[in-house]
């Protein structure tokens, strides 16, 4: 196998799972770290800053810095920066109004240029009515991630793509999809990190996110069983990942 | 033009727009009434009992009682009855419980045998949770109906399409629908009303909901230009209303 220069991992079902470390995958980031080879994270979550998210992660035995973490959060600011839009409204948590507000960015109802929609448990009709005419009166219509539900262990809970539809539905307007299975996220964090997409893999547990993310980037990726994807699953996929593990301890480094 | 038994009218755009009667309207209703011939009324709006219904129609100079009226909730509650429930959960208003009460069945959050969501401005995260758990976990999945943006005079209003979204996204499964265009709520009316199908008129502005749901349940249509619907719009739809005129009041009763 090949040597990269660089990884990008998922979060959830490939470095935890919930509140629990997944070990390999902490063994693994440690000794690429060492080793002087850079590690980045991408998650789809918007609610969470990378402080946040490194805080987790840091609590699990790692030792990541807030830089080390592209949030579909951010990648939806900097996409909207890089569009050139000044004026936004949102319907989201904390880690969506940070990221837009640390890129300099004006939160306003009032005529935004562009609406982006991330995860929001205090989703009420208002909210809905507001992102909804704005989009239906030409601002850009931009959904942080479209995950039907998120990863929980106590029963289904409605994922941001659930909420996202309801503005679509209202406004007649399909979104700009920010997250993963998109590549938008991936070039956010190779931008952000310095990456190159022809030296890095692409490490995750679910091909219909991550893999196909990685893909669509132009990056080899390494799909690992260990969360969603099943084998049975993936084996049908048109395309195949560049790898696939039982577990992250398979994965050998030249030594 | 033939003389028909009994006339169902759609409301909003027909009979009245937002608090205004349509005068047309109003005065070929009392003429109906007058010879002895039957109407009634279809409305989507699942937020408002026949009651309710009644008395705004009432104060624009109609003489209607309740059993004249068939919402989208008084069909979802009949249509959920016909097939053998007793225990439903709901998202929905107070026209909604009330319809799913009148009809004796059980409202409860545990285990229900279907999810009947319609119009609730007090949406939250947690109702759509609720909701599509039940769901996910195989109840029935039934909505009032699937209106994209509610009738109104201020800008768009979200409709319950758009709320049910969050639930057929989250559930991964689609809902069955009863209000227009869809044909249930007609034969829910006919029923309730006891009108013979090939003997009523279906009156409505809107083709693609009030014309489209009278054809599929078998009824004459006379699409009105008074609402949502253009004559050029019209003219490219494959299967045109029985009749269409600009206004009520060109429609001739034999004398």
């Amino acid at each position: 196998m090949e040597q990269y220069a660089a990884y990008i991992f998922d979060l959830d079902g490939t470095v935890y799972r919930g509140t629990e470390p997944i070990h390999a995958a902490i063994y693994l980031i440690n000794e690429l770290q060492a080793r002087g080879i850079p590690c980045g994270f991408v998650t789809n979550n918007s609610t969470k800053t990378p402080e946040a998210v490194a805080e987790k992660l840091n609590g699990f035995g790692l030792d990541v810095r807030p830089s080390q973490i592209m949030t579909s959060s951010l990648a939806s600011a900097a996409y909207v920066q890089e569009h050139g839009i000044q004026r936004v409204h949102l319907i989201g948590e904390e880690g969506l109004k940070e990221a837009l507000t640390a890129k300099g960015l004006e939160i306003t109802g009032t005529q935004p240029e562009a609406v982006i929609c991330g995860m929001d448990r205090g989703i009420t009709y208002e909210k809905i009515q507001q992102a909804a005419r704005a989009v239906d009166e030409g601002s850009l219509f931009v959904a942080t991630n479209t995950d039907r539900a998120l990863p929980a262990e106590d029963g289904l809970k409605p994922g941001n793509g659930a909420l996202v539809s309801t503005v679509a539905v209202a406004s007649n307007q399909k979104p700009v999809v920010i997250g993963k299975p998109e590549p938008s996220i991936m070039h956010a964090a190779l931008n952000a990190f310095a990456f190159e997409a022809d030296a890095t893999l692409m490490v995750g547990d679910n091909y219909d996110t991550d893999i196909l993310a990685g893909m669509r980037a132009g990056l080899d990726t390494l799909l690992v069983y260990s969360g969603v994807s099943t084998r049975d699953e993936v084996s049908l996929k048109p395309e195949q990942p560049t790898y696939e593990l039982s577990d992250l301890s398979h994965w050998q480094l030249k030594s």
